[in-house]
């Protein structure tokens, strides 16, 4: 039985497998050390509880003969899609037909299965730092050549950094994929609409596509910045966007998430133009059945009144939390980025220190669990991640114990 | 930009998308008519009143900071694959390790993405007729060849007939890779142990991986049909096992199944035997994030005692329906198939019609909608399947009209 040599080969070790083992070994031998997390992406606030009323009561329903649902429509619901586009895009300008817009269980889900319509020989670009799934989806599917000291022989970096004040370049050859995420992960920062212009203009004129993952678009407050990508003019004609309820509304566990493939998006198969919105639909009629009745119903009561004025109340917490660290750390003489429209800060590690080595310093001196930027490719390296998604509390108290090791 | 060409050549129309339009079609111009829908293989009976609860009742925690939960475990909540291997597999002598079990949102989904594991020249062979997804993830992945005459150039068929009695033969060369269904979709007919143990011994001498689908085996009721392929000893050395919640216990909707994957599965990587375990923990941690907690907490609800009663009635009306189609078509001289350990039964058509005719005729005549077997393969064509979900009332009432054309 001959296996993808591919996934076979990949390096090993997710990001936060290692921490967790790290932080394991260390509580081991510690027991009483009270370990604050400030590192994986996942919230802890509760969900709304108008969302988590609606949810249950979709739930419930599905003992009866009148509420019970079967196999939902593979692509979604239409009352989850119309909220969508209502909510999410006519107020910026942009209008959806339902059939741009999918129902999922996440945006990693779909970023990790979309790749699946790319060609094999498809040519990828990702900024760097970078969400690990947009290359490890890649690689596992063989686009990437083989990795050493760090890098992927024929991926294409897009470098962010303190340098460049974190406004990736455009490529400078061909490519056929590039993979943005604004507000970022890991480092918080944003593109204005202007800043992101010039990645729309270089996929239309190379025939591009762009994956936008705008998952953490909830937490953005500055006006200039955009909460879609086809706020920006032309973007219809070249862009994905992902999106997810997931840090929006606390929907980690819940799991539900979507994304829009504007009709206009087309792609050469053999000499042929295709639709990439068609070509989804095949591939997500082949391979999925839809997400889960009262999940939807729960997706969908996020946009209800009440079910909005609960989840800005999550999101403000947090970006206060936000607030707590970037302007703790800076008053300590820190060089911190993000954190103003995002829930992650992103901060240069003293000294230069290896990323690493500032996980290991924080993680046995303070107590404190971040996430090493190294992690998120060869350009994280020198910086270190810390994420809003506690108590206010423990984020307090953390910061503190943070720059009493400084 | 340049696409999968493989997704973009797949011959159009899945199944019961042209099932919709004919219907909806005839449905158009006649709106009068009753139309009784024994097609799809959807449950109609509510969920059990006590796993509906059990599922609103975490729904409801989520929205406290007691019951919340955010990105659960990647493969499963240790509560609800604790209970599969206690309930679906111990009972059964079968005895499986926690890292062995991985929780999803279905089987579709689970027997769409195992083909990612697979070579992409490995071989396939699948029984005829088939479930199309099968044979449509391979397809999409280039495994398959060119598609001519209802073939794909490349694919094993082992066809499944009247004259063989429905049971299959090995194939003849070597293969990698074997998807058998039991009890069958479409076909509803079964295989003994005895019956399924050439499978195995063909797989343990070729080095192939046998994918075993059991999504059907709530329905088993004769003492000799196996609930685990790995009843068969040594199939834990050559076996995956795909089962899901939806026919058990209604879950279409809800999205809830599993995959077994035995530690000592293992398959060349470029030299290099690697543990097919490993490899599918690597791509569900890339890709995917778990199934939402309330669903999997339905799921587990499933085998409490209660869930268990109230499930076990919901299969027996579906049995019921099942004899009521299979005895009703018999006594009007048809040769039926299935019905016994199944949801489905699988009748030839009246003088070797053509099935999508046979199709046309119960829609306009009896205004009976069922699946023609030619839609799931070559060895389908003559052949037609019924359902059994639909209520008791419907199903006397659709045999009535079906006996009445004939």
């Amino acid at each position: 039985m001959k296996l993808n040599p591919y996934i076979a080969a990949l390096p090993a070790g997710y990001l936060f497998a290692e921490i967790a083992k790290r932080v394991k070994t260390y509580s081991a031998a510690h027991p009483d050390a009270d370990i604050l997390k400030l590192g994986i992406g996942d919230v802890t606030r509760p969900l709304s509880r108008y969302v988590a009323d609606e949810m249950a009561k979709a739930a419930a329903a599905m003992g009866t003969p009148e509420g019970f649902r079967g196999y939902g429509p593979d692509y979604g619901y239409e009352f989850l899609i119309n909220a969508i586009i209502e909510n999410d895009y006519k107020p910026y300008g942009v209008n959806l037909d339902v059939e741009e817009v999918f129902i999922s269980d996440g945006a990693k889900p779909d970023v990790g299965n979309l790749q699946e319509l790319f060609s094999p020989d498809a040519v990828i670009a990702v900024t760097d730092p970078v969400y690990p799934v947009y290359v490890d989806s890649n690689a596992m599917a063989g686009r990437l050549g083989h990795y050493e000291d760090g890098k992927w022989s024929k991926l294409c970096y897009l470098p962010c950094n303190a340098e460049n004040g974190f406004v990736p370049e455009v490529p400078k050859g061909h490519v056929d994929v590039i993979y943005l995420c604004y507000p970022n992960n890991p480092t918080g920062t944003v593109l204005t609409r202007e800043q992101l212009k010039p990645f729309v203009d270089y996929a239309r004129a190379h025939d591009a596509i762009i994956v936008y993952d705008s998952a953490y678009k909830a937490f953005i407050s500055t006006p200039q910045v955009p909460h879609s990508i086809y706020e920006v003019e032309g973007a219809d004609e070249c862009a994905i966007e992902c999106c997810s309820f997931s840090k929006t509304a606390g929907f980690t566990g819940v799991r539900c998430g979507y994304m829009v493939i504007p009709k206009k998006l087309t792609g050469d198969a053999e000499g042929k133009q295709v639709s990439l919105n068609k070509l989804w639909q095949r591939r997500t009629s082949t391979k999925f059945n839809g997400v889960s009745y009262p999940v939807q119903v729960a997706a969908a009561a996020v946009y209800a009144p009440q079910g909005k004025k609960e989840i800005q109340e999550s999101i403000d917490a947090y970006l206060e939390n936000a607030r707590i660290i970037r302007e703790g750390l800076e008053k300590a003489g820190c060089t911190v980025f993000g954190g103003v429209d995002s829930p992650y800060v992103w901060m240069k590690t003293p000294g230069d220190m290896k990323s690493w080595d500032f996980f290991d310093l924080l993680l046995t001196r303070a107590h404190v669990v971040g996430t090493p930027g190294e992690g998120f490719g060869p350009s994280g390296e020198g910086y270190f991640r810390l994420t809003a998604f506690n108590t206010k509390e423990n984020t307090i108290e953390a910061v503190k114990r943070i720059v009493d090791v400084l």
